[in-house]
């Protein structure tokens, strides 16, 4: 079940034909999930190209919307404008080995690193799943990372699986969600579509197309629901587009994931390190080739942005709420149930 | 007619006295208006507090939501996160003016000036009122600053005054309003205000408490809302409060008045100049003072900020709404009629 | 004389044929000085190109060194990463001058403005001329920044006048300087200048070539040098290139004249506003144009740049030489002599 | 051997007793150094004070100098304005190691984290050591962070150990190298300490004491020196002190650091990862204590911190040079010879 089977529209723009991240050619989504016991984690990974990466990188940016998280790859991706890896989701303490699972994965691909040419900046994402998931057991490698970009496919799962398999957002169970939006600019169709994993949000703040619910939800709610009176968690937010942008432009664009955010009911609180990551596959750059001393970048004139800062905003929105329907109610290891959105859509609507 | 007048709450916080950002101890509003045909502008000073400001600055900060503006003092108040002078408000091509009211103004206060200490800071923003006023006419002067700081008061009117005379909004119209929140943590109370400039929006997204009104409203126009097809103008957003917060964490504050600005229907435009400028009144920082070698700010646990937070977004959300409403309908340079919002509420609600 | 004259080679890399910022082919500079009793100021202007600037934007970025100045223009430059005015160069007390000089240039040559198309982004930048000028006087007008600007030319003048009329380096004369390299990338041949305004650093710190040179000078100058214990003042640098680069690419190349200034003795004082605005010439953007949706830049890849940025670096050592050498030695409003670098250079070399 | 053995004085202050970055109190150095065959890498810890780190944070920043870098936890160091765990310097792709260090290091520290409260910003600075170590070996395990951790002391040796073990600096051998300053300012003592992990710049730009004497090493060597035509490699720049300073200040120190790396005859080449970190001990703040909600910082006024800047950029010149003649000749996994600087100082000086 997605918003949309609720009859819901987000927004005005019309979504891609999956309506998901992958409806941008070429984009891929894998995932890992481990579920045993109180290990309740995993690693999503997001493929921008099929290629080579490291040898043909996107035009890419980031934003931080609240710094309160671990993202590493920024500073590179803030100077160079292009990334060059799969970008990996997994939970807080799995950022070393997300990692070590990209380095192995691209030294694999490419025998020249170390040798001839330099390193590689690993885009690693995550969010806390502590509630869920017992993070302070060790309990990823980086072969669980290599196999979720090996999984990588077009047609891919949403919710509690992967890096979302333990995330809690707004007190209901969260993880993995996608939206996308196609947009025309002078008669020409492009793509965009969001990522996102979900883990923020407290319950009272929730927000549906513009109806505050959580308080209803909450009222429907026999047990407390986790969480607690702070915001806290954390957001990821991934933009993939075949728009042409520059670096610049992109980090525009991702800008604008806060409007989406912020209509789902955060007011991105403290403890939440909500980070937008964002690429287009339209303009790459290649790895020191000597062949194109000089390259050249297609960017649309910035007068032109409205409607993908538009798109940007509702894909935000639209992917954060299917991340909640499209995850299963389970147990945290302290006990309490944390409820799918689902189970109370049919009363609020 | 303030948005509460309508029964509509803007988030759960309760609001200061007068709901304007004057709650906030200290903090004063003035405005001059120039109206005369198709000359429609004007300046509003906000001043944050009582004494010589350039002797005793506030700290503060700047963030900017979207940079299609022409806001001055942004690179010192970022280096020094303090506040010297007054806050200037006006139109785009009157920046100049206001930088050299502000100076004569901190001159006059100060003659140590330009003699045994440095320099003035002046922060000036502006939104173009291009639309209702002839903004190629060179209409004000320093004067006007001089009498919009000189009028300063606790109790101010808000609407289609001072800056805000010419100011369009979703295509009705727009100008100066306000609104404020008091916040409770370990039982200190706390107030922060907002006052905002407003001049943004598509009629089609105006959304007013979570509900997307912009399209009734377009029905019920019988002419079509200027503005056009995309979204230009530009929004200031002023914060102050009297909570202890250091010049990162007013900047992390701000950064919450884009939660407010999203949930009116703006998705941040390409052309929108959208600023927030924001300080506290509890930490002074005296100029090259030599009895105050070493001066100690009051920092609340960056942990407890969430209501804070809250409040900038509910008030934000609530001043643009407020400005909005507080407006009086007017004629546009080519004979347009720009509407007040105020003339469609029976009907909306 | 300069620094060349006396035998002395900054960096490895050649000069262009002057030697000047306007060995970029199309750039000019233009100068107003005003010198009436203890109004010694004036005012520069740099243009990056001889068409219509605001029809045809140059790509550029700015770099803040240090932020203790009041440089505008720097929001939308950061934004959009375009010029679309001339720069201008005057005292700390004339931006707001500066800044109506630059929209009535722009408004006369595009009427547009104000009625179909928006506001003009002035970039006006600032060094506090204290202590030779009576900067509270307000002896600058919107006219002197139009002259500056209107004799323009490729062949200009270094030293006290223009904006430099007034100004101190390391208690030393300062003023407008400039300097070149040329640079060989894959058999193209491209060309960086740099134009600074030099009002920085104290005396004992003063370095020529890697030659700390202050303190003999300190020791030949009967009487005290002006500016006291702490370096204030400030530097403006403008680079200038015709290589084709991205707007993340000129901000790069700006971050390298930290090396420049550096190597002349400054430690980046904290009185001292520290501004590097640069453009390049290869790259240009047209205002709104709805011929030209998708535009595209030419841009090297960033493993080649770096011989630009030593040619930034060197530039702008060499600038700031230069504009010292060039200045001729005047006296302070308080009777002091500021002596020109040219009066020790013998007995050093 | 340091340059002060060689009388060449960096700059005019006075170092701390030991000229070393633990002439802060409370800050220690430790090394984990892995020399077999063509491993010849390492892991050093810097220590910001003997408490619980995570409990008691300092505050800190990060200024990035070039982003060509992998460093991490710089996201959440900018937002909170904290230090809460070791700072890690190791080789480019053990950072992931790194990371799971520092975690593994925190947890058995706090038995809270992952239970009552969250996460850990771990702090992982790199460059690459791939020229003499074969960084393509996976060779570094968390239990070589634990053990660079655990033997960090104040009496620590710098040159070619810990992470120095395999940098590469101007052609020569690189590593490790500290220094500090004393200032006073207003009858206060206050120490500045620096210690860098150099692994930057070409030979022929080697500066000494403003003297380029790469060239005659050049003439000196009989085989080409490693490192090619660009700047590649990286230095890491951590600064110390016990001023009482805000995070915005700290960062305000950092950005000087760019003038000592400057006059050793760097341009900030492209490849290189220039990343300066640094805390003061003098301002600390508590992990979500309920006991202190709202907490003081004692703060310098920004118009007295010329002195704490210069001894930022000195004692960033001085550690270059003095991890360049710690260091010992060895031989590159080619078969070339990296010589120490050392072994051309008789001949230099």
């Amino acid at each position: 079940m997605r918003i949309r089977d609720y009859h819901i529209k987000i927004g005005t723009l019309s979504p891609g034909r999956n309506n998901t991240i992958s409806d941008v050619e070429g984009v891929k989504v894998g995932h890992c999930t481990i579920s045993q016991g109180d290990i309740q984690t995993g690693v999503t990974a997001v493929i921008p190209h099929s290629g080579n990466l490291f040898k043909e990188k996107v035009v890419g940016a980031i934003h931080t919307i609240n710094g309160f998280g671990k993202t590493t790859g920024s500073i590179q991706l803030e100077e160079l404008g292009t990334i060059e890896t799969p970008i990996i989701l997994t939970n807080t303490f799995a950022v070393g080995v997300g990692i070590q699972g990209v380095i192995d994965y691209t030294l694999n691909h490419n025998l020249d690193i170390g040798r001839t040419t330099g390193t590689v900046n690993s885009i690693v994402c995550e969010c806390n799943d502590m509630l869920i998931n017992d993070i302070r057991k060790d309990s990823l490698s980086k072969n669980h990372v290599l196999e979720a970009i090996e999984s990588a496919t077009k047609d891919f799962n949403q919710g509690s699986l992967g890096a979302g398999t333990g995330m809690v957002s707004f007190g209901l169970k969260g993880g993995i969600g996608s939206s996308s939006r196609t947009i025309t600019i002078h008669n020409e169709i492009y793509t965009l579509g969001v990522l996102v994993l979900s883990n923020f949000g407290r319950l009272e703040h929730l927000t549906i197309g513009g109806k505050v619910v959580g308080p209803l939800i909450k009222e429907l709610l026999k047990e407390k629901q986790l969480g607690g009176e702070r915001e806290q968690g954390s957001i990821i937010i991934l933009v993939a587009t075949d728009a042409p942008l520059s670096e610049r432009q992109v980090k525009r664009v991702l800008k604008r994931t806060t409007v989406g955010l912020s209509r789902t009911g955060s007011h991105i609180g403290n403890g939440s390190g909500d980070i937008a990551i964002g690429f287009t596959t339209a303009n790459k750059v290649k790895h020191e080739d000597s062949n194109t001393v000089i390259y050249t970048n297609q960017i649309i004139q910035d007068y032109l942005l409205d409607p993908i800062f538009q798109a940007a905003a509702e894909a935000t929105e639209e992917a954060i709420l299917d991340s909640m329907l499209a995850a299963n109610t389970t147990t945290a290891r302290n006990g309490q149930k944390i409820y799918s959105l689902r189970e109370f859509m049919n009363t609020l609507m």
